[in-house]
């Protein structure tokens, strides 16, 4: 199942389907057709129909979904059945709170190792992560085998962060600077962008 | 200029061309290709020149783009050239580090008010910004007249807010929690989404 190739606007919103199946878990739903989840996720259920039909056929005529199965299914696609370490790099504002987030499940990503640069911030220790010094990430990130890194510097030292990261071993950045950082093709990046999104916000209030 | 339609694809890449320029700009560089920004920006040179011509033609074969003048273009076109006064909610790790963030452009995006329902955090002032009671929430916002609303609360939390802030006139909201929002088509939403962020990417990961 996973050879077929799933368009990359699918997958992106997968992550969506699965909080909202999460949800109804919780609730003990059993079952959700394709207009709950359109109207839950604002999308149009022909649309999600094609996307669910992605990863082989759960729905059930009048019935729907079944809701453990295709959170399992998605889980499974979104490979978040294993535990994925991560290394925090900027232990400012952003990236204390990052350190103590509870948005995201700990048992899928876990925030390993974190560096900073500043002397007094190194050998602190953060909910539980040692706090170590940015002159030893690549040693450390690579001894670690750590696969994802968080960029969460100033803009001006996210690229150097980011090819330390990559030397390091890491293949996929989160990165949290208001910049754009030039990586390899073989690095996965994610952007998490508060000014890009508030530009775009305030676009649509001039209506 | 306004009136014309432009698709939301071309909006929602604005935000990122007005960076580049801002970063050559600071460097002193007056103009840029489209060549240059799509090597830049990782976008083909024909979608750049095509987003580029929705808002007048200042490109010059051989030469490219103004760089000041398309900047200045941009920052009307998305609205930037007011100032937009926020109302935070929720001071909590994510919340402190937004209302101390300086990754957006303080002149165009400020926090000026902070909201909160822990007794030991109304009051007290962060980066001069005093912490207020949310059980005032609607009441202050529409008094201080504020547009754009951030949720920094638990996701269990996020809707009850986001009604009190459209309550009080808010019609954009920036939400932080990881959780869909069910507001009126009226209210502009942007959600800065982190652990959809790191699940898509791990996706990529697998290969």
């Amino acid at each position: 199942m996973k050879e077929r190739r799933i368009p990359k606007e699918t997958i992106d919103r997968l992550p969506l389907y699965l909080r909202c199946l999460n949800k109804l878990i919780d609730r003990g739903e059993e079952n959700i057709s394709s207009e709950n989840f359109s109207s839950r996720l604002n999308l149009n259920s022909a649309q999600v129909r094609k996307d669910l039909s992605y990863f082989g056929d759960f729905g059930t005529r009048g019935v729907g979904y079944k809701t453990e199965k295709l959170a399992s299914e998605i889980r499974d696609i979104l490979n978040l059945d294993k535990s994925w370490s991560m290394a925090l790099v900027g232990v400012g504002n952003i990236g204390s709170a990052l350190l103590t987030y509870r948005g995201f499940d700990q048992r899928v990503f876990e925030v390993e190792m974190a560096f900073d640069r500043n002397p007094d911030l190194i050998g602190e220790e953060l909910n539980g992560v040692e706090i170590e010094d940015v002159n030893n990430l690549v040693d450390r990130v690579s001894e670690k085998n750590i696969r994802i890194g968080i960029v969460a510097v100033p803009a001006q030292a996210a690229q150097e962060i980011s090819e330390k990261l990559v030397e390091g071993g890491v293949t996929g950045i989160l990165n949290f600077a208001p910049t754009l950082l030039d990586i390899p093709d073989d690095v996965q990046l994610a952007q998490v962008d508060i000014t890009k999104e508030l530009e775009q916000l305030v676009y649509y209030l001039q209506k």
